[in-house]
């Protein structure tokens, strides 16, 4: 017993003064983290929003969207995409669900000495098609090389920068009860995709990555429905992170509907394999909108014409109760609350 | 013969078709890849400019100027500075000596598993005092984890944007006959102080890296003179990477005074114990400054007057001769011409 604990506290100990692959997972180890070390030193009204991309005022009256996002994927290629395509699509995106229209990208390169320039060639042309895609331009980079195996054949960094066409900001803030909660597609796609190519090469599935730039299709839901209260990509945390951290933000309940969840049967075969599940796993091609229950045909409608969401499906909703927790209503019909997943279940996805 | 023959068409082969330190050294070989890789794929009027931000074009009228880079620097701390100054320095000045105003800052972070938490806080606690010191905001980053001895403890990737206050833009093209090249003091200092605390740890040197963020003191100096044809940090490649890559791309000769070019004893002697040219080092706190010689004076007094800047020298002019070369006289009144470095001398330096 006296045993058990001393380990307790040397673990407790390890973990706070040295950085675990935890801290990287996008779940409560890195929100600790971003309010230990980062927000105590750089806390500023931009950095203290906590969203995908902060919004920078400019001289005068104009804002700008930012973002900077880093790609440590393992594989660099998986099935239905490669880091080039996740680098460009994370970027993109999290300009996009915050109401901005990408404008340009910066690509920050690490590479392998060692590493064959056939597959940096590879990668440059995935990030050319998917910023073509995109409609975006690489607008400046910089590459820096480092000794064999320091770093696994290649790391991205990529920046973006958007502007504002809407006067009025999607923000948590705005969400209310009554909101429903809708995803445009099939979730866990990405996540289980690249780990199952990592971790079990063997297996065939049909399971590809979701990872694509949703800002067109983003631009166009917004024409169509100007007023979203909110968007957010589920990519590190999945959706059981956003929707946990929704909750817990806005102060409100959220109930999510497993039997609504659209899940694609190779995607839930692979997370039984793996033992995940689905709803902590990160999507790259995904994104979660809170909308009024009164426009929430109208965002069916605007999405179920896109390529991108042609299963968008309404998940759940923003209820009364403000006790700031996420609830699942499973298919069984019982009720269990959804935490943001402590560490990292999923290491190198993204 | 044959046999050397095979193996110099081995090593080219093997150079061209994998990745080198040497790409990633600022040189000859890091513009190859640029020409080959990079512009084919991504070429636009931003990128084509090849400057060390890019001027983007936002809707309406107006333009900003972007910028990144990744610091791989090793050790993380060195003398006069760290990994967190670097990365802020870096920025702020790429995006100053284009003449934009630095607006804001992302900060990329990839850390190994296992680094110590107080190393991160130190380079936090850094980064925080050169953008306060810069008068610059870390507005968003993000942070991934890899594996012990993926990455050297900690990669960081900077990426910066900034807003014109001027209307004429400081390009080399705006370059002409008759100029003067200034720079605003002692060269080599980051590249040599690095090494040194790298490759000879036991010897005692007063040397310390120049890492600083210039931003305040470029805009001071702007305002001063407005007419200022071009300025560029000698980063990697140093003061012969930069004149050589100038007299290049504008077709001008340039001629450099190896007498005039400040330089510190202990700088000098770090270069001699290392064998090391110090016009192919890499500065971190200085600026290269083409002007008009009839504002040579002004930029001077302008300059002298700044704590980063005491020592500022005229270094070299603008000539005639439309040869494209760089041409140093040295001190005993010889001639030779200055190459931009091949490869990688000084790897991991910034």
């Amino acid at each position: 017993m006296t045993r058990q604990l001393d380990f307790q506290q040397t673990f407790l100990r390890n973990r706070r003064t040295h950085i675990s692959m935890a801290h990287g997972g996008g779940g409560q180890l890195t929100d600790d983290l971003v309010q230990s070390v980062f927000l105590p030193r750089f806390g500023n009204e931009a950095l203290n929003d906590l969203l995908d991309s902060a919004v920078v005022p400019l001289n005068g009256a104009s804002r700008m969207a930012m973002t900077i996002d880093g790609y440590v994927v393992q594989p660099l290629k998986f099935p239905g995409g490669d880091i080039g395509r996740l680098a460009v699509s994370g970027t993109v995106n999290d300009l996009a669900v915050t109401g901005a229209r990408p404008q340009a990208i910066a690509l920050g390169l690490i590479l392998a000495e060692g590493l064959d320039q056939d597959v940096l060639e590879d990668v440059m042309d995935s990030i050319a098609a998917t910023t073509a895609e995109a409609g975006v331009q690489v607008v400046t980079g910089d590459t820096k090389v480092v000794g064999r195996n320091q770093a696994d054949g290649m790391y991205i960094t990529t920046a973006g920068i958007g502007t504002f066409v809407r006067k009025s900001r999607l923000h948590p803030d705005r969400i209310e009860p009554g909101d429903v909660i809708i995803v445009n597609g099939p979730i866990a796609d990405h996540g289980l995709a690249v780990m199952l190519a990592r971790e079990m090469p063997q297996v065939k599935s049909a399971l590809r990555s979701d990872v694509a730039p949703l800002n067109n299709m983003i631009q166009r839901l917004l024409a169509a429905v100007p007023d979203i209260s909110f968007m957010r990509d589920p990519t590190r945390g999945g959706i059981a992170g956003l929707c946990a951290d929704l909750a817990a933000r806005t102060g409100w309940h959220i109930r999510l509907d497993e039997t609504r969840i659209p899940i694609r049967p190779e995607t839930h075969h692979a997370a039984e394999m793996l033992g995940l599940d689905p709803l902590d796993v990160a999507n790259e091609g995904k994104v979660v909108i809170v909308a009024r229950a009164s426009d929430a045909d109208n965002v069916l409608n605007a999405l179920r014409n896109e390529p991108l969401a042609a299963d968008a499906q309404i998940i759940g909703q923003v209820e009364q109760p403000a006790d700031g927790l996420c609830e699942l209503v499973t298919k069984m019909g019982g009720r269990r609350v959804i935490h943001k997943p402590y560490g990292e279940q999923l290491p190198r996805i993204c």
